[in-house]
């Protein structure tokens, strides 16, 4: 067997390489947890830490740049876990090359996101591969966190239950449709804008003024619906979507309708899918559109005691349809 | 300007690239020190952070593969800050069409190295890039340590003094010849191998039974030169070697002489340098000949008050010549 593409779409093929060979050989109790970040007990509390390498083509996008997605990654990782992110490290792998505008535009745009998150910037490392052998710029950045104990369960979702309400940001598809659009080099009229942005300002503001945030995830390679499947997977619940519900920009839905894409199965780089306490729904909506990444901010459905392990969405014209994983590559090279 | 190879030599032109852009751009006050490491204060007390990127060509090689490579010198990197190594996060970029098979063993390999080191790998990711855009594998790993506030001193070195002792755990130059013998596929009649080893066993039991390391830095890219010349710039103290102290095992000379390489230049991966109290230098020799890793360990030279700022050699036909950091690229790819 040969490595495809797939196995790093974020969807099924992921997921099977994660369990078929990371974790039966790493295999330790926090890693099986799975979480996108380990939640690690130190001697005076909590600490959340991630990784993610980006390799995104193009490097340069409208909305953003690799930068931007480097810092919003993993930042967004870290908040999602409950944590407030404090420091990142960042490691470059440049194509012999490469031009050092171009590098230092996006170590700019890496120092201006890491300051609006509130983050450091603490260590680094550069690698230089002789062309040919990589594709301009990789970055990965790592980074750590710290949470209250009361905020323990949040990456587990151990405290989901029916009735919960879920609830997203803003709209979906935007980060996944703008790179398309861009590697087509599509005459689109109205320009499609990556999403990208960290998300832990609006993240940290819901969780100190609500206690009903029960899980968190940021919905990227794999789209909304790669999150709500794994979201149930193998759970006594299950969850229904309201399709109307959920925010979809006119120009991302035309281009999805074009190009034959569900924009539940497209990329995000600044959504995250949030299951609440019904009672605390609402309120959530409102803490979050008082920020811009949270401007259109909805209850998209909510967490069902039918179908358990399965995730449905009513859709718009009165049907329903599963929601699964992403399978295969939809875009490799999303982030 | 364009990113050329030496940009990622490890020697002066990565010197200088982590200065005027890295440095400038991410500026903060934990960032400034530029340890391999970041030493940061947390609740938990302080903790050493540090990051690698992998990217040796070829993949697998006489003594390790660039799985062994990613995590040794990961744990070195914290080790040789005075932290015991605890977390390692690891983030894989693959080239479509990778075996499997490759992959699993390297995967395999990081797995017994960690579990040797005492390290748990807690958290992943996985990228893979469309093929002819990356080239088979690139590793980032970051790990975090912990470390007691009687070695806050060890990554800064500021306790160094004239008369100190210059101490290395074995011979130079052995990995960077057997990458460099392996690519050219040369017909040497000995084969060299890798010294890629994690010594965090070794630095361990030196630190817990000697009070008097000042400093320690692992001489990877640029060789033990460069890690020498930067422990001089810009002090009040010069440094000088015994070349004939330093070891180098006979085929690896007998492939430098060949090739014209020096092996003061020439990259290491299991080679810890110390400075450390002359009281303690033949103490921690002797410690260090109790591991495997140890068993050629020298006292190699000593701080001097004589030419601030400079190292020098004492040649083994008596004369000197200067310890300078790596200019170019010697070989790239050599981690």
């Amino acid at each position: 067997m040969n490595i495809r593409l797939g196995h790093g779409s974020g969807g099924k093929l992921s997921h099977d390489l994660i369990e078929k060979l990371f974790i039966k050989h790493f295999s330790n109790e926090l890693l099986i947890e799975q979480g996108d970040s380990a939640i690690l007990k130190s001697k005076e509390g909590l600490m959340s830490f991630t990784t993610d390498s980006f390799v995104v083509d193009p490097i340069k996008f409208p909305g953003g740049n690799i930068g931007k997605i480097a810092i919003a990654g993993t930042v967004n990782d870290l908040a999602v876990s409950g944590a407030e992110p404090q420091y990142l490290s960042s490691a470059f792998i440049i194509e012999e090359g490469l031009e050092y505008s171009v590098l230092e535009e996006i170590v700019i745009t890496m120092a201006e996101e890491a300051k609006k998150a509130g983050v450091k910037i603490v260590t680094g490392d550069t690698k230089v591969v002789d062309k040919g052998h990589c594709d301009k710029l990789f970055i990965n950045t790592t980074g750590i966190g710290f949470l209250p104990d009361n905020r323990k369960h949040i990456s587990s979702g151990r405290e989901i239950k029916v009735g919960d309400k879920i609830i997203i940001n803003g709209s979906i598809a935007d980060h996944g449709m703008c790179i398309m659009s861009q590697r087509n080099e599509m005459n689109i009229s109205s320009e499609i804008e990556s999403d990208c942005a960290c998300l832990n300002a609006m993240i940290e503001a819901v969780l100190e003024q609500c206690q009903g945030v029960k899980f968190m995830r940021d919905a990227t390679r794999g789209g909304l619906s790669t999150v709500l499947s794994e979201l149930v997977d193998d759970k006594p619940y299950g969850l229904l979507i309201e399709e109307k519900d959920v925010p979809v920009k006119e120009n991302v839905r035309g281009m999805c309708e074009l190009l034959g894409f569900d924009p539940f199965y497209v990329a995000n780089e600044g959504k995250v899918v949030m299951i609440v306490d019904s009672a605390d729904a609402e309120k959530i909506v409102e803490i979050m559109k008082t920020f811009t990444e949270g401007a259109e901010a909805a209850i998209i459905g909510e967490i069902t005691a039918e179908h358990p392990s399965k995730g449905w969405i009513t859709t718009q014209i009165g049907g329903t349809r599963i929601v699964d994983m992403l399978s295969g590559e939809q875009l490799p090279r999303i982030c």
